[in-house]
């Protein structure tokens, strides 16, 4: 690399902006992808059916931390997040490959713990481990899924078919992982300035379970079958609503209100959020890693959800020009900021 | 983890002894699933043709030194690794993903000029780049690379084919991208003492280029669908040959006999080899990163490779019960040591 060039920090681009410019010059040759680089998962053609293909890196001191993350979550948690993406496709998970550096300082007992849950998830979600790479690394773990699955063509669903006048809809609830993480590194620092000292942890159960195992929605998929139900878009939440409702209005070229009074964020996680400090809609909106389904669905539609709990109405796809508001519950309009993970900042 | 339980160090079981035993309880239940763990790539069926899927993770430090591994030629290589593990399966290579772990402190041009690589190596192979996640290290950079390939089912080349008999070959020359690294060592060592003296890397060039930028035998497996031949077993050769042709037997449940005089040298690795004290065949044997094809063919195709100069036939298959042996050039009989990369030592 020569030296005399002005050279860019990353955190300059945002993780989106290295990906376009990094991938800027590739373009695809083979008949049987479909779709490359820019949704949850590649779409490839290799027969009747389509397969999906998606992959995810998670590192130690990044994206998990061992200190309160038991192995057997995070085997668990790697498969799952990976899963979700291709349920975002509105596809089937079929087979996942998982590579690893470790260091050699991990004795097999705790390997055996983080395959445990990577096995678990296979079991609960019906996937094959079908491949991988094991190495070691100087530092840290390092975990890589490739998740591979299937839909029929017409069954797929990417993040650029949402229209105006569509429902945004949300699964589940959001937020809740992100304080989970943030009881997490409170108990933490407490236990490194206090070694004695019991966790608080009361009334966090069910917020730490949602950082520390997530489920995919693999029930929603489903749903959407045996109701008829195609959404327009889909994507599933890992960045935080506001980032990742963006990607669909930049693919679909549209713009959205979201109703911050619809917003859906669990009574646990709105104390939690007060006690903290925190506003609650902040949280739900930037959290991140929720891994619950961001969905847009045609206004005639809305009949078939009538009867559904497992999601709900946020908002509403409008003109680009509208850009992306979110609504207080005071009815005034914000413009929707995203402050979803940045890991280059 | 309980911490009463006796643990067992890595290194004890070795890379494939560790991952037998992570991977013990996983069985495959999906239909599509029809090979996973255990050859070069898995194998699966969604259509007429097969769908093969191969994925690894180079680590910093550990598979690659940033001190004289130009970038470049790292996202290159760490492309063509992956798809070397496509054409074993006398496959062809069409997708890739790439998910990178990097360190803030890298400037976007460096990241440029590793997709430069990955793009030349894409432009090839003709293969297409249709995914990855990109994240943030604590230190050091790490590459995952997963590659899908297709193939007739009746093509697919497995390790579990050889029979009694056939004739084991090698495609190019072994040991010389071992020297190259052991050249590149070298001098990074004199570097970093005298740091004003220049690089002695006369006579090195190929042996350092077969290091830094190794091609995989896309050239072999079409020469096997012009000459209608098909192997009856198939891996490439990464670990090493020693160490790679046991896992041929093993699956193939036999054994083989290897002449040391035919095992492919080039003239500039047999020189280096003598230059820095090691013998020429024990970097043939043990060297590993080749990326060359080693496979076996029935008897009577012998004279479909008669006029072939891409490969050689360096032995035989025999029974199980006769192990694995190397005849030398004084027709002495040795086991077959495997003293391939094993990471966790």
């Amino acid at each position: 690399m020569s030296e005399e060039k002005k050279l860019t920090n990353i955190s300059a681009l945002g993780e989106f902006g290295l990906i376009d410019r990094l991938t800027k010059d590739f373009s695809n040759i083979n008949e049987s992808t479909e779709l490359g680089i820019g949704d949850d998962a590649a779409v490839l053609s290799y027969g009747d059916k389509k397969t999906v293909v998606s992959t995810d890196l998670l590192v130690e001191g990044i994206h998990f931390d061992l200190m309160y993350m038991p192995l057997k979550h995070l085997g668990y948690k790697s498969i799952v997040v990976n899963l979700s993406d291709i349920y975002a496709m509105n596809a089937e998970p079929k087979q996942v490959t998982v590579s690893l550096a470790i260091s050699s300082k991990f004795p097999v007992e705790a390997l055996e713990e983080l395959y445990e849950g990577i096995h678990l998830a296979c079991k609960n979600y019906k996937v094959d481990l079908i491949g991988g790479d094991t190495t070691s690394s100087r530092s840290g773990l390092v975990i890589s899924v490739t998740a591979i699955g299937e839909a029929n063509a017409e069954d797929l669903c990417y993040r650029s078919g949402a229209k105006e006048g569509d429902l945004i809809c949300v699964t589940g609830d959001l937020g809740a992982s992100y304080l989970g993480l943030q009881i997490l590194e409170r108990e933490k620092q407490i236990y490194l300035e206090h070694p004695g000292v019991q966790p608080e942890l009361e009334n966090a159960q069910y917020l730490i379970e949602r950082h520390l195992k997530p489920e995919a929605r693999r029930d929603v998929i489903r749903f959407f079958k045996e109701a008829g139900l195609k959404p327009t878009a889909m994507m599933d939440v890992s960045d935080g609503l506001s980032s990742d409702i963006k990607h669909i209005c930049k693919q679909s070229k549209v713009g959205c209100e979201i109703m911050e009074a619809q917003v859906p964020i669990s009574e646990d996680a709105y104390h939690m959020a007060l006690n903290f400090n925190i506003d609650p809609i902040t949280c739900a909106l930037n959290g991140g890693e929720d891994y619950e389904l961001l969905f847009t669905i045609a206004p005639e539609d809305e009949t078939k959800i009538a009867d559904e709990s497992a999601f709900v109405i946020i908002g509403q796809i409008t003109k680009a020009e509208n850009g992306q508001v979110l609504v207080t519950k005071s009815n005034n309009r914000h413009p929707l900021k995203a402050q979803g993970w940045n890991h280059f900042e």
